[in-house]
């Protein structure tokens, strides 16, 4: 190892080109003006890949293109699953860019892109770690095999059917994903909890146009004041979701977890600064780690209805909707849980409005063994990766694609994540640090060798 | 008079093709790209009337010119001034036009375009009728004067100062607007009462800038599930104002008001099915003409904040807002009210988000003396016109510019209303009945020689 470390260290600024490279082409998968972007990202990873020694094709999905690659010539030793997604979120506000978001710009230490943690530069620690194994002894010390989407950013929707019709091909003893963040600079982390996630949208329907607030004002309902007095009983008062039978799964968090999470360097001072928000607040009785990981919740994620440009224009809308969102805990079953809301706001709606309900996405939370043969070795990789021994860790995100794993192969992922939680992943100037990338690949590598 | 009724009977289809031509004009008041059009309005409407007989010019302000016409030889006759305007709604949305919002066109004895009751159809009916004076009789049996804006579809900003800086050229005897519209069809109305407004907007602020809802949902506020609550406290569940000393000064309808709008030929199902909303529904203890006419009312008139577009986007907004405007009643003061909505959303919002208020607009109610010389003369000038004694109402918009009437001029002014309360101003498809304007000019010709 010691070898494959110096390779990794003397190839940086090399590896920091070929990370530029894949970040200069614009895979946002969101958006069909970028289709062509997508493929000829697809393309050129799955070429630097058989560069490298992987063996990579560009396979095709009902929606945009997976990139799979394989060295399977470690007999008797493991399989590795490296998942990772090379499609990125819409850059948008482009004026809140310090620069463009496809033109990766090296400030204070940082790689700013569209991408740079979420989720390329993370992915690309795992590749280049086969290239070091490959420079420097020819070979891998186990099978590994890399299945990389192109649609992770809209929910993954042709990734369950991919991995059904290729079972066998990718079938694995470990699964490692490189796609969520340390705990903070110097204290790396593994994930072993995620929140699941349900999608949900609420139309309500009064007019049948807009009208005139003075000529009808007061004698029909409004569909934004009613979709209002609706939102405002999705919660309580003290921070609970309101949905009859919301609570009746979920697992509550076991004292030795409390007691982890509350030995964290956590620091809600900071933690709030970078938000921006006033002030922290959530459900009653536990701290904001906890609120974050181990606590379901519910957010309103958009609005609309009626007039909201400048000035003013006197109308009761003919529609209003909101899009809301619930994190989902063990054991919560999200088809459940969906219902339960879908139940919960018809009830809420008079009869004075028409309620549509739309269903988005739904996703089972997540929780692996946090002691199991591979967890040890991915703890000590990481250790040898960064130096410092990882903490535990829950997030608060949803991978949906780790349910899909379970069920069709039999396995919970490694969840490694070398970026930090203020890297701004869906956010303007989004950021990955070189000392993290540098130490991502480290651990990659070593992850390759623990395994072994 | 019959020499002058006989005069409008025959010229009804030139009067058709000047309001069609003057409908043809784009005077969109609030689209600066409009400005030129808005401008040749101003010059083709002077021109059109100094050609009539009335000495017409176009005189600035500090936004769009007003047109002011006079004539003023009927020396020892009271004077009356009418008040119009001839910019119009923006006509989005466009694709619900079943013809061209700027090519007028006559169906089923309708006359569609953008503008066509609101107001320039109502308002060509003064002009009109002058016109049939003149021809018939070379003079007018009164002084006139016109007072035509174009700034009226966007709170009429630059009218006050107008009026300050003319008011001795602006004095008269009696005002007089068509602007409003009939009960219904064969139900001519005069509008003795109306709503005022309070326009404001609530923003709040919670993260400097969009957040993963994954990654923070559950441990700080969501400025768009604060603004819901916030909202649904503005209303009570009997319907309500909910803002405190909403009510203090309101004066309730009198017995006679209720028994007189009882008689009223209101047919609840076919307003309905007007609006297309499922049910009515308002303040618990009033009917529906009550709650729109002679009740106070608050609407959310739009929302915004955060993503709304199609499918899902899992964010915490930055910030959400709310576009809210209150209906006010006689004796309400607008400015009493905006503070206290203000201090009211202050204090119903939490120290977890910032809370903004933008005030856009307050004007007062409007409540005329129903028995007086001029109603008197208004009344047979109507039933003279239509065939119909009308009907005395209120009504529940706003027209700002009755306050500065009042306060300048010291007049109330005539509502005559000559369209059908379903003619769709500032919706798609909006026009006026071919009856309606023939009865409108019958009308204005009747007032012109009852206030004689």
């Amino acid at each position: 190892m010691n070898q494959v470390r110096a390779y990794i260290d003397e190839n940086q600024e090399r590896f920091l080109e070929d990370l530029k490279h894949f970040l200069s082409m614009p895979s946002v998968s969101a958006d069909s003006a970028h289709t062509d972007a997508v493929n000829a990202c697809a393309q050129q990873l799955a070429a630097h890949m058989n560069e490298i020694g992987i063996s990579a094709e560009v396979l095709p999905t009902n929606g945009h293109p997976v990139v799979y690659g394989e060295w399977l010539q470690a007999a008797g030793r493991p399989t590795l699953l490296v998942y990772g997604h090379y499609d990125v979120q819409p850059p948008d506000p482009l004026e809140l860019w310090q620069s463009p978001p496809f033109e990766p710009a090296v400030r204070n230490g940082s790689l700013y892109a569209r991408g740079a943690t979420d989720d390329k530069g993370q992915l690309l620690c795992h590749i280049k770690a086969a290239e070091a194994h490959f420079k420097v002894h020819g070979r891998l010390p186990i099978n590994v095999k890399y299945l990389i989407e192109g649609e992770e950013e809209i929910g993954s929707p042709s990734l369950a059917q991919f991995i059904e019709q290729h079972t066998e091909r990718l079938r694995a003893d470990v699964i490692v994903i490189s796609d969520s963040s340390q705990f903070g600079p110097d204290t790396p982390a593994i994930t072993y909890g995620l929140r699941g996630l349900v999608y949900m949208e609420v139309v309500l329907e009064g007019p049948a146009q807009d009208l005139h607030s003075g000529m009808f004002g007061g004698t029909i309902a409004n569909p934004a004041g009613v979709l209002a007095a609706l939102l405002a009983q999705l919660v309580t008062a003290d921070g609970r979701v309101a949905v009859p039978g919301f609570y009746d799964d979920v697992v509550d968090l076991a004292d030795w977890e409390r007691e982890a999470f509350a030995a964290l360097p956590f620091d809600e001072a900071m933690y709030l600064k970078a938000t921006g928000a006033p002030a922290a607040c959530g459900e009653a009785g536990y701290t904001t780690l906890e609120r974050q990981w181990v606590r379901p919740a519910l957010d309103v994620n958009g609005l609309y209805g009626g007039y909201g440009g400048e000035g003013s224009k006197t109308i009761i809308p003919a529609r209003a909707g909101a899009k809301v969102s619930m994190r989902l805990v063990p054991n919560q079953d999200p088809d459940k849980i969906a219902d339960a809301f879908e139940a919960y706001a018809k009830k809420l709606a008079p009869d004075t409005v028409r309620c549509k309900i739309i269903r988005h996405a739904a996703a089972p939370s997540f929780l692996a063994p946090v002691e199991s043969p591979p967890m040890a070795a991915a703890r000590r990789a990481v250790k040898a990766g960064f130096g410092v021994e990882p903490v535990m860790i829950r997030g608060g995100g949803t991978i949906p694609v780790l349910s899909d794993f379970k069920r069709l192969l039999g396995l919970d992922a490694l969840l490694l994540g070398f970026g930090q939680p203020d890297d701004g992943p869906h956010s303007p100037n989004e950021r990955f640090r070189l000392v993290d990338f540098h130490h991502g690949c480290l651990s990659a590598a070593h992850l390759l060798d623990e395994l072994a």
